[in-house]
């Protein structure tokens, strides 16, 4: 049994209520349920904030007791080296996932500044993008030879 | 029942014994064996080449039986835009993956010039990224609200 | 009757004080109370925070009881996508001001990140650029023809 | 009482008649009398030109009789430091103002080489751009404190 | 029959005259004359001026009487964005031509900045560019399935 | 007579599937019959590949026995510097169509790195394009003055 | 007796536990321990936050009692003009310190936003940055020639 | 006996009037006479013009009577491929002049688009950039070996 | 004695045919023979294509039989990732080769995407570059110390 | 007892007498015998040229004698690869300091080509950030952990 | 009378030898030579070098005795920082020369790096640019309004 | 017999020295006695210099007595345009080398700006790039069509 920390970054807390057309009509209490879900027996923790230095501390404290970090960091993505010096010190595996194809939109969202210390990237699939890095977070943890 | 196509782009034939450090150590052949596992009563279609025409002549005929296509484009990624018009012109829906994390390497592998026409992208995970990218396919194909 | 948020960003806490030659000698407080002057019978609710993340929380929770945004973002306006993301996910009529005329000083401060997400932007006119603002913004809900 | 002119740069005569989803059904006769109708008692003196050096004329003229300039200097606004050169060699307080949100279109009209001399810009109001922007300039003139 | 507004831009006058290694010996009369010949029974109207005003106006009277605008402006292709909202305003068809293959030359000539709002582009081919350009217009405008 | 090398780059051979709104209805076969009905009694031989090399050995070819090129090098026309200089190799003239206005779409295709080594540049007039070119190439031959 | 503000930004409280190797060993208590050592019989007074809010606010309070600031902005150096806004606005002379060499490491890292309104840099040399960006701080208070 | 066209570009007509710190005391006048005391017996033909379109018809005529153009082509230096045309195609030899050292203010001045095809260019001596110019031009033309 | 693989890219058939000015006058039979005659005793085993994806499967088969490999990429030398992951990905010694002197002509020629992953690179002395790579590699392969 | 390298690059031999506003009053005598004072019973050599192979010179030399090098290298800071490679090549630990904040400076000064090589780099404190480097340098050469 | 340095840089020794179509027939020594007899009895101090350093010392020098420069740097011109520092620490009034038109030439060439702390620059009159440039320093010494 | 210039420039006094990792373990003077024992009976002049201004004066000369030049630029390269005009003023073949493969290198690395006035450049194979340059540059001298 493992426990992850699910980390949603800004704006998150709208899904489902924002632009369903390119997010998905499922909020984001839907998608922490079906995430549970599929964790089986694993301990899923979710944090939500607007703040860049509340996921900061977020992740500081998974330190602490979380064998991986799924992370969607949204706008955050494109310009927070704060929050990849913080995935960096902590050392955890972390996945990086979007709900949209982010490499298919403006430009700026084409550029994740976290992408370099998170172990892979998962977007376009909508709140699926979630349960596709669950997955790959778990089979890392399990060991399985990538 | 739905047929996939499982495109793989250039140097992939020599997966396993190219760079296992970077790529693993499974083969081609394994990733196609273990995939097919993966892919339940649904039939895929493997191709592989280093040829860019063959690669789009693949994506060409698909039309004509593929429900869908899973595809790494390789070193193709970054420079071909005939095979971004290829696939937009069979209309069918793309999953991109990548083995290795492609925006934690050298800058030219961070731009994915196919990306716009993919449903989403997954990379980083080794062989995993491809069943996962089946998994999203299907889950795409089977009306899974994402 | 209109309710709305008008939303001071990071260091205008400090007018008054601060570079007087610059941003002029009136505090955020002088400037409140000029704008409910303005304001006749709307009504008008301050938020001032130097926090990224207490911004966007405003504008989340503006989506439930405002009719629009007066906003000046500050320092935030060249770099925050999340901001811009928060804007367009509450689908409030934004307007976006400014103290000074940011096209006339650094290079970095010509360009604003969340422009594409509001009705308009006025800047150069000291607190009167709120007042204009504020104009821009009723004039607009009352469905004046632009 | 003040004088004061309001220059419409290339294209303004069309207004009304061209593309009225981006720009507003009034034609510029139509916005010259509101803005007369907005200006009290100070005079207003209207010039439209589609031609750059016809512009740069009438600024050099306005230095004679003109106390501020109120101008949407159109497409050249991204092109002309000549129109630029021609505002500071007056020296006359210019307003710069635009029907549309010029930082929220193509990238090539996030720019404006006239902003430097000018007092401040106001864009994306439609036709009560020019409306806000005469405002700003009385308010200037008389000596408000901004 | 069809009345075509063929507009000349800067220097164009000066052909048969200027640098004739690049331009061809034709002079404008020339071309006008055999343009003609190739109208067969619609009538084409020539404007050609060394000012981008004048070439504004002529395109806004051209909404008047045109069907469509044969256009070479010259060297104002690669900077003038307020011929391009000309063009945009009237929403007539325009067909963009070049005596020289701008792709060829120096960097700044290979950016047309009106080719956005004209239906295609024919450069290179001397004075035979504008009657592959004249036929290209006349057939659009009678329909052809392009 | 003359004898004439009509290529066709990748993808062109989904045309009149591919797309209809950006490219038209007509497929390949249709455009390659029209030609030879406006090529007179000149003779025109198609060649159409998804494959870079097999486009470079057909112009190699040619050289053998054509008087000229028409080609079209869908998105090849970007990337492929082999494919230019196989062109300034054989020596022929050639003439560059394109179906669409490559100047009006995504930034990528406003750039071709063949158009340095061709007569010309048609594009955004559908296959008619093709039958501007032609005769841009045939008058080329036919030592009709530029 | 002078009273400083030494402040530490984002990810400073996990130093001594996160990649010694880049890092050194100490923790931010050790740190704090040892310039008070080296501070004399000056104050020191203690702020670290990964929230660039708290930051702001930390600095904003400092002008009513420090005589300076000694500050790590962390990964906030690249990126916040807000606060480098805060520092402009509260007058305080700044000392700017980096533990590791930010001109050696990404191409991220080389660009301080914060940098033109402090008085200095002092980067590379480990904890020991802070004392000697203190011992800097305390000779600008105390008039030393510089 | 020598004919010369002096061209003096936009704004050149406030000259005297216009920031004097920038730009010396004397009216363009003043030069224009000081300017006939230094051409002993040649004769200079003056021509100011705000307007791009006239200045190019200006050196269009020069083509007719005038040995060589000392040019000053003010903020039209930065942007007028037309007037570099214009130049060309007359094969006029041509001294470019500017009163300011334009290569010591701000970027946007410092690119001359005119230049290549000059004889030389004399900058930042004010007036004197005339006087040095036109005898920089008649030395060229008695066939001084430069 | 030694195996090695000589492998010239696109359009090196046409040597001797093309351009002799730049690329001299001997056809690339003439080349091959005269490297035999340099190669001593070790074995060339010779591979031309036009072909980007032939290319890759020569590198591929060369990593059963070949001690090096001598590789003029030609044009594909700037774009081809896929060309340089092959010689990654077999792990043999690779030294490039250019007839012509690459960083003196266009600029996308000064750039080699493949130079990364070889030894070095000979450029500019015509088929001599080829006789001076051939040494190169064989001394390699013979351990000398460089 | 150590020995320093305190090498100062071009124009530190005017300083005191050039622009004392911007370097401070104090000659490089003075500053260098104030360093002597702060070294305790550590030996300084000084070496001072406006020549960069002189410099180069000086570094190679202090690898038979020095223990660490003290390093203003003046305006060669921005260009000097020679430098930087004279400092790679001997191998000695080397600070680097400036008189004034580069960082605040124009844009040219704000990148550092030696900085790479370098422990550390202190700028802004006049003559200061030689004494604050030179303890640095001790520091480090104690052993002090940093 | 005035004493002059006239300062020539890198291969200006190899003037007449070298390239004479771009850069004239006439050696330094006859340059020298011709501008003493322009000089009137003002005194000419003549140096030329190849080494960065020795321009810098010359200039250093030229503080004690010399009323002002006439500098050709030469290709130091595009990158020597250091001669920038140099002519503004002694302050002296420099004027910038150059044989021929450099802003006609390779990009490299146009940016001239000491400019901004020049008077003015004169260039593309061979020789004659170096007496054009001796007049105007001497105008401007003379106290000639500018 | 032909007499060569062998031109070491700076830091290369200190191979085998330095970085024997990246340069090899041969002396300076050892690869000038290995170039002595390949260069049978042509005699080879050796200077090496850290000074620019030596290695242009060496050019010079060798402009009296030298058949070609054999040139490693070191770290000036890269940006010593003034190195590059000396080459092209005395008019030798100069062939261009480099111990490491610069273009596996750092950025800055792999633009040479002195590779335009060259025959060709070889580099990446230690000291042997200058036995091959040598070999390349005797061969061009002995009238072996390249």
């Amino acid at each position: 049994m493992l426990k992850i920390l699910v980390l949603h970054g800004p704006n998150l807390n709208l899904l489902g209520l924002r632009e369903p057309d390119v997010y998905g009509r499922r909020t984001l209490a839907d998608i922490n349920l079906a995430l549970e879900q599929e964790a089986a027996d694993n301990q899923l923790h979710f944090v939500q904030s607007n703040n860049e230095g509340v996921l900061i501390d977020a992740i500081h404290e998974a330190r602490e007791w979380a064998a991986g970090i799924l992370f969607n960091p949204g706008a955050y993505t494109h310009t927070s080296y704060a929050l990849r010096d913080a995935i960096a010190a902590v050392g955890l595996p972390c996945v990086e996932v979007h709900l949209s194809n982010i490499h298919a939109r403006e430009d700026f969202r084409r550029k994740s500044v976290v992408a370099p210390v998170c172990l892979g990237q998962i977007n376009g699939f909508g709140w699926r993008s979630y349960a596709l890095g669950l997955q790959a977070l778990l089979d890392h943890l399990a060991g399985e030879e990538s």
